[in-house]
């Protein structure tokens, strides 16, 4: 991973994921996302609804991290403790956002606006909220922290209302070349060579199998300056060619398993 | 979360996961297995290929947790640096385990048992080879950390391996009811309550909406006593019906969104 550019860090919070119940879908959008406008994910968190665990880990991470992102814990229940938590990490308290809490009445009617919903306008002192266009109630920004829905849908259009307002990093490209019929330990020794040559550039390496039974490899290399990622992607399509295998730009098509 | 059961947590290495490129696939199986065996997830990490890095927080989750599952970083490539960053948190040299060695010689012809192809039966000394029934490079177990690839065909197979050598804990069972037409924050604070009578039970409430437009909420309550289970279970059940709606027993089905 390029060194200088910013670095962002997710933190799930929510037994559902830990417990195997529910599969993660916001990991790799955010990945993606965050890496395009240059602010890579360097650590992702799963941690259970336990608020010293929330605290702690949330302190850790703004404290090593440019960006902090959080998914999960913002509804109106009992195992909706995100907000408490944020709050306690930065040490201010929980308050009545009043134009949350305006939206909310308008949305649910003034005489629905109940006690437990208005749970979902309760932001730590100091946050500013971000707009959720799906189901109203609100994520927010506190310090470097971004916290968010953990429903995937509700996420991604808290995201995009939040992307606006996050500063930009030099976005990071990939540049990809794969082949089949080929095996990760006859290229091995020159892949490391050319990594070795290259420090600020990421070389990974992926075996995979279509479900066909052919089987092959992908070089991918990810880095922030197109130039030295080019003079990459050549010495990787030759390493491909070398071996007598035929290099196929990009990753391989859907069904590579 | 039951605090009594002993605990385990998921170290995933890769910079493919952190990129976006790559959808994890492993954190979910393991979750649900580790739960049928009573060693339940109690926190997940997804790290860079970073030396530095793979050990301060192998040494950390080792230090935390009962067991410590690790996933991806064992092929022949450069960035396959878990055997080696592993060996160091253990404070013992990566050395060739001669058993691994034999059987991947058998596996590749003594005369294409090339070093890199070698580097794969390089074990921190003292480990113990989880064996590999799909491509034979094999895991390994050291102290209370277990190393598996990160394809996840051959994690599952290498997870099997493991199984029988793994301590039990009381399994964590699982209750579940939903409806449709049913809002949390209708519900919230009788949950709460039920909640709070039963602390050692987990209840989760999680909202979602079907494709075809139908929302609804699933509540679940985890843990390892059935008899409370069951009775907590009665309660979910009655708190559902007592809004009017219709509970539906277990998840709902595919399909919600």
């Amino acid at each position: 991973m390029t060194k200088t550019s910013p670095s962002s860090a997710l933190l799930i919070i929510g037994n559902e994921i830990l417990s195997g119940r529910t599969q993660d879908a916001n990991l790799r959008f955010l990945a993606k996302n965050l890496g395009e406008i240059g602010l890579p994910l360097r650590e992702v968190r799963v941690v259970p609804d336990v608020h010293e665990v929330i605290v702690r880990t949330v302190d850790e991470l703004r404290a090593r991290f440019n960006h902090v992102f959080t998914t999960g814990g913002i509804g109106p229940t009992h195992d909706d403790i995100t907000a408490e938590c944020i709050a306690a990490a930065f040490g201010v308290p929980l308050e009545l956002h009043p134009a949350s809490a305006a939206l909310l009445a308008a949305h649910y009617g003034q005489e629905n606006f109940t006690p437990a919903r208005q749970r979902m306008a309760m932001l730590p002192r100091g946050a500013t909220p971000i707009a959720n266009p799906v189901s109203v109630a609100p994520g927010f920004t506190i310090g470097n922290v971004h916290v968010m829905a953990g429903v995937p849908s509700i996420m991604q259009s808290m995201f995009m209302e939040l992307l606006p307002e996050l500063p930009r990093g030099t976005p990071v490209q990939s540049r990809a070349w794969h082949a089949v019929d080929i095996y990760e330990s006859l290229i091995s020794d020159k892949l490391r060579k050319i990594q070795e040559d290259e420090p600020l550039i990421d070389i990974g390496s992926y075996p995979w199998r279509f479900k066909d039974g052919r089987k092959g490899v992908t070089l991918v290399a990810k880095g922030t300056d197109p130039a030295i990622l080019d003079s990459v992607s050549e010495k990787l399509k030759t390493l491909i060619s070398d071996t007598g295998a035929t290099p196929v730009e990009g990753e391989p098509e859907q069904g590579a398993a």
